[in-house]
């Protein structure tokens, strides 16, 4: 079966990769929130969660950085806290053809958020190049 | 803050709201999928799905169905199973001022994949309705 | 197959109903950390919470209790915000045969930490009640 | 405060190593069930599991396992799948003071679930050594 063709001939890349890498970021959220965490389990955490999400259709590269900072503000007596929202800043690079989405989820003080939002997009001006030929 | 304005001015509606539903339906996925679930429990799961994906950014309307042959088919000895992506059926409504976006999530059989896309756009003409004055 | 016999004649039934009472309360939080919600939506998380507990083995009861004044002070502009484990109040009731587990889980300020631990364990004395036959 | 004196008095050290034991199976289930996995990923997965789970109380050793041939079965077109109960097998080791108990959970196929139970307690026999001297 043809997956493109089938289901997602009904909008074009650039929406497509944006609707990718928006599924990837609502599912790092929901998957890993609670996650128990501390300074020295950090590093594996990211990179599992990482790895996870590039398996995802159209995912290129998840960049993930958990504040220490905030980790260690919310550090219970036990030495480890849960993983929350607030500690997050996550980019996911998600590529559909000729366009590169970048997803961003953002902790935003003002809003008391964990905003999700596109950071970038670049799209290859393949048409430009073929004028130029 | 103006949210809008300050970080989703680079997207038109119609990527917004595939964005919203997008994020939402890999909410529900991650967040749900495990839960402990049997036919006498799972139309109040459905509920609290529904009402808590309900309240994310853009989503007007979730619908949600758990097939009942397939929870039948992954019942324990302990007469209740874990909520898997295979038993789902999900339409996310999301909306950013005139458009209306359908995220759709299915099981589809032969990739072995709950797919999860876009099932309709539906964009209200308003500059047509404009001219016809 | 007798799973009783199979798996678990190397523990006692208060050990059990301890066991059963435990697994439940540790997939609550890891199961329900992180779902959207707010006070309007709030009730019917907490019946779906509940009923899926209550599926899994030994459990006859789930009390589950989400504080609204915490809720509140996480609100966000968007109108909702994630479950924490500070929000949770929860009693789960575990029975195996004559004992009954009441394992608790409640946030204690001043370890910044959801404690779970045993708040009752009530057995019934059935050689006292043979004895005295 | 005494976290011990103050909510663990009531139960003994084997009981406590078989609760602390059972929270953290309870946990891993629920937090990490759904997570995007593929033979590329499970070693990191397995590791980010296990490091997390060490963090909580009396946890001294986490041994998991996800099973390759489940992981094969389940595999999609996209090739990746979701973390599923059946994929795992996992021994916690819990301990406190001198009792440890070995918490496991493996698929049991005649009963179509992820069973967990005590796999082994052992107890340091201090008195038997006091007597010794």
């Amino acid at each position: 079966m043809d997956v493109d063709k089938e289901y997602f001939s009904n909008i074009n890349h650039r929406e497509r990769a944006i609707f990718e890498g928006a599924i990837s970021m609502g599912a790092l959220f929901h998957q890993f929130i609670g996650t128990p965490v501390n300074k020295k389990t950090v590093n594996n955490l990211e990179i599992a969660i990482k790895e996870s999400l590039e398996l995802q259709p159209a995912i290129e590269k998840v960049k993930i950085s958990i504040d220490l900072d905030k980790l260690d503000d919310a550090m219970t007596d036990f030495q480890y806290t849960s993983l929350t929202g607030d500690m997050l800043d996550v980019k996911i690079f998600s590529k559909v053809v000729d366009v590169l989405a970048i997803v961003r989820m953002k902790f935003i003080e003002n809003i008391n958020y964990p905003l999700m939002f596109i950071e970038d997009i670049i799209e290859e001006d393949t048409r430009k190049e073929d004028t130029m030929k």
